[in-house]
């Protein structure tokens, strides 16, 4: 159903529908597909089977597994748990008989291999439920587990309410029981218009693994056409929503036809789709995890290149930074500015030195160095069919090139998503060795920024991709380039480190250490740090990923996540510490980071023992 | 290009071709896809550049990557290593400029993201070739290694030859150097009508991870149309590899059109595609690893039951044995016989008596006993809506049921892909408690053989799909369910272990031991044993996996397969030595086994430390 063949932009809208008690269900399944949805939620069992499950074996359950085919269970059926299940209630016999009912209908959604059970959460307590659950996950169960709760509790829009609660405390309780499992996911029913959550609550929700929203068909009102419409506000919730991957399920009591709700989410599938060059760039790469790149010491392939070399912003950029900084060059100079491109790759920042020779009529001397042999291969046939052999190309490492003259300019692109997270600092350093003392650095400065994150999509998927090579301790000491989409930035990020260039000190040191503090304005579950960073080029020309200053359009680079071992809880009001290292060796540089508060951890990465980037 | 829609039965024959120095690989390509090739084969430099590697850096490498898009050398290309490269030259100059191009283009191939690099075997030692691929490929260089040699060496019909080389021990020191690398593969070069191989031979070849056959275009005969044909003993040979997923290469030195080769091998992957109801069942899982099922402890899914069920080879040889001996049932007696069907799943044992009570004009009083409380849920339905109420259930284990009468014949489908591995012997022991003495079991024997085998797949797939926690010792003395495709038989199945039921035996002993002794005709490499089985069912009624003497159309088992940890290379005219054991503890039954020569080893899985059936 995903290779649908559409080439028009938009969201695909997974939407099922929930029928409550069909007389038949393989006709009530053919009438919803006929509709157009793609499953339906129902109750495995009748719920007037719930009875005597306590007494004379074998208990009649419900249907035959028999009245659909194995493969129509296992794609098409989500399965409601009999919603009189109280395993949690403080009376025995319902205890006991929930339990007994609970353990039946567990056991036969996975003799029907359906792909997930729906519950429902009622009460704040639920430990019991979530004990049983995360049993049977373990012996083997290998369904998902779609934990319903409302958006918002209605208690707190109840003025008699005795108590306040918060579903989504609710939910936080039974997750952590069960350690953040990859197969627990939560299912939000949405509010009416009366009963919206906050802002902050919806950033919070998008930070967890939402399987889907219930959509009441009470919500929607008739257009003047007479069909069901959603008001403006459950629309900008949908598309706060449409960002992660989440399915939609229609949830109707009345006789109106049910075409119209799917038809209409398909709708705003394509009105809310926001389609800029960035997120076709960028889909399906949601939260995906990737190593960062070591291009010091593993050759960069010709696909990587490829992908940087499609990033128009960046390069428009950093012509326009080499055209303000050949600029100042005296017009009538008998000398021609010697521009050296460090680390040329396959040279689209030599392309734009020679854009802005051209343009500005002004003759300038060009150097591409680079030490990858196979990119310096593609240099020279450039140089050769392209750039009539003006170009003099280096195949050296810039840390050690001995160059016949000095550099008026130094371009580079070695900034990593942390800025100095692939050496820059140190190539540089090294490569200054040939800039004129009144030379300049095309970028001069670089920070890296860091903010606390909730994502439990990418605490599951660290431990999901682990290899056997690894350990639990080292892919949580690892940092990982990801576009983050499944996840919410509990506060803004804050200024880390800084590196500057060319640095004329005396002694220059690139290690660093600073201690941040972030305050909590919502309770949460903290899983790691996001990174970020900017740059200026020249001047006022600069480069960011920083969330709110990001170049638009630009996607050369994800933020990269310093993750933690074990997600902690952090209450609203509360500080969050964290102390961040940037540590050196002879032949590596790394990164150590310790949370100090809300509660004090042990240092991670000391030593780099998990994770380093090697010099050499 | 796989999902091509073609409902029409076929084998997709995924077709390349080679291409010696094209001077524009862009149109080359284009040309070779609109004739209908999938991928081609050429060289990643041209072999002009393969000049003083080792002086004045940097050297020109060959054509820059820029001419292909990345997804195009990713996907498209196969690159030939430089005909030139001996690195196990007895001339020091030759090996080490020979060493620095080879470095060179395995590099280049990795800069390219290619999928493989191809390379040819020219001479029997090559340990210097291997040593340097084994340490590139370990180093992270992520593309295939398509080790080339001849199907049969030349020399072999060579009378002056000196010395008769083998080109399968050319590619088995190889790999063996490489430890079975499941990167390598190899590739057949198809010889010509006067030089083919023995049965035996072809059949060790399917054996190995058969990558592709090259194919010259010079094998090709004119037919009446004079249109390219291949001889029939080309064909037959094409078909034996049609077992296995094999690529094909055409390599054609003329200027012949090249389309009628690729629409000659889509001919023939229709013409001799075998499309028999086995093979509509099994397509899709050659090679694939299951583990045995633990029925006795883990309840069957419905999807399992539905598969089963479809067997109707199976069924209609149960129905045809309850036949038999209910056709024995004196005529005139007013005692309608009792037959218990124990381990009745969702009902077709039940099923098959009720028919022959039908056919027979026969009254027969049926019992049906199963432990899954789901399938009993079914049976429940089914003896409602179909049956009449005319069957008895009941909801237990067969070791503890009391039934109020005895049976004069108990039907039961309790084995395994190795007879006895899912304990029948242990159930219907128990069972047997309730048989009349003079009573019959349906089956009453069954038997278990085993193999020698050579399969590089199996071995490497069993590493590969080792999850984190298991041990490379536990998953190496496990068996697996497979259906076997990429593998040598090496010598015939011999007779293991046999049960027969009812047992009236005072102490019933279900341990075995047994040491086989089978002769290797031909040298290979033991990677394990497969095993099968066989039962009779009733009288003469039996149904096997024995490969020879296999029940026609027969899909509900596959063959089960224990390995070894380690290959081990066995000399033509040797004896292959196992051990064999059933053990038992009072909570489980397990195998060991031990290979006692060539060489003799420790015995495997002790006290049943990887893998073992529980009984409760």
């Amino acid at each position: 159903m995903d290779g649908e063949g559409d080439s028009e932009k938009r969201k695909r809208m997974s939407c099922g529908i929930y029928i409550s008690c069909p007389p038949q269900i393989k006709s009530a399944l053919e009438t919803c597909f006929q509709c157009g949805y793609h499953f339906v939620v129902t109750q495995l069992t009748h719920p007037n089977y719930a009875r005597e499950l306590l007494e004379n074996p074998p208990p009649a359950i419900g249907r035959t597994d028999r009245i659909l085919k194995g493969s129509e269970w296992s794609r098409l059926v989500v399965g409601e748990l009999n919603k009189t299940i109280d395993v949690d209630s403080e009376v025995e016999h319902i205890r006991e008989q929930s339990k007994a009912l609970l353990l039946q209908e567990l056991g036969l959604a996975s003799h029907l291999s359906i792909p997930a059970v729906l519950l429902t959460l009622e009460n704040p307590v639920n430990t019991q439920l979530a004990r049983i659950i995360y049993d049977k996950i373990l012996s083997g169960y290998d369904y998902g587990i779609w934990v319903t709760v409302p958006m918002v509790h209605p208690s707190r829009f109840c003025p008699l309410a005795d108590e306040k609660h918060e579903s989504w405390q609710w939910w936080d309780d039974f997750r952590t029981y069960c350690h953040y499992d990859n197969r627990i996911g939560v299912v939000l029913e949405m509010p009416d218009i009366n009963h919206m959550p906050t802002t902050a609550e919806v950033d919070r929700w998008i930070g967890e693994p939402v399987k889907a929203l219930v959509v009441p068909a009470s919500l929607f009102l008739l257009n003047q056409y007479n069909k069901p419409v959603l008001p403006k506000a459950h629309q900008e919730l949908i598309k706060r929503f449409m960002t992660i991957d989440v399915q939609y399920i229609i949830k109707s009591d009345t006789e109106m036809d049910i075409t119209h709700y799917q038809g209409y989410l398909n709708f705003l599938g394509k009105k809310l789709y926001t389609n800029d060059t960035t997120s076709e760039f960028v889909q399906g790469c949601e939260d995906y995890l990737q190593n960062p790149l070591q291009p010091l010491t593993e050759h960069l392939e010709a696909n990587i290149y490829e992908v940087f070399e499609k990033d128009q912003v960046k390069y428009d950029t950093y012509q326009n930074a080499i055209y303000k900084a050949l600029e100042t060059w005296p017009k009538d100079s008998k000398v021609d500015p010697v521009v050296m491109v460090v680390g040329a790759g396959r040279g689209p920042l030599v392309q734009a030195v020679l854009n802005v020779s051209y343009t500005l009529h002004r003759k300038v001397k060009v150097y591409a160095v680079e030490k990858n042999p196979y990119a310096v291969n593609t240099l020279m046939d450039r140089n050769r069919n392209e750039w009539n052999s003006k170009v003099t190309l280096v195949y050296c490492d810039m840390r050690t090139y001995e160059p016949p003259e000095k550099a008026d300019i130094l371009v580079s692109e070695l900034l990593g998503s942390f800025g100095d997270n692939e050496l820059s600092p140190e190539c540089l350093d090294g490569a200054q060795r040939f800039l004129k003392k009144t030379g300049i650095s095309i970028p001069y400065i670089y920070t890296s920024f860091i903010a606390p994150i909730q994502s439990l999509k990418i605490f599951t998927e660290i431990k999901r991709n682990r290899t056997l090579d690894k350990t639990l301790q080292s892919i949580y000491e690892t940092p990982y380039v990801v576009h983050l989409a499944n996840y919410y930035q509990i506060a803004p990020p804050q200024e880390l480190f800084s590196f500057t260039h060319p640095n004329w000190s005396k002694r220059i040191n690139n290690q660093r250490y600073k201690k941040l503090s972030f305050s909590c304005s919502q309770t949460c579950v903290l899983t790691g740090f996001a990174g970020f960073f900017d740059t200026f080029l020249y001047e006022d020309v600069n480069l960011s990923i920083h969330p709110e200053t990001h170049s638009p359009d630009m996607v050369s680079w994800f933020p990269i996540v310093f993750p933690l071992q074990n997600p902690v809880h952090v209450k609203e009001g509360t500080k969050i510490e964290i102390s961040f290292w940037r540590a050196e060796s002879p032949d590596k540089v790394w990164y150590e980071w310790c949370l100090e508060s809300p509660v004090k951890q042990s240092i991670k990465n000391p030593h780099g023992r998990s994770y380093f980037i090697k010099k050499h």
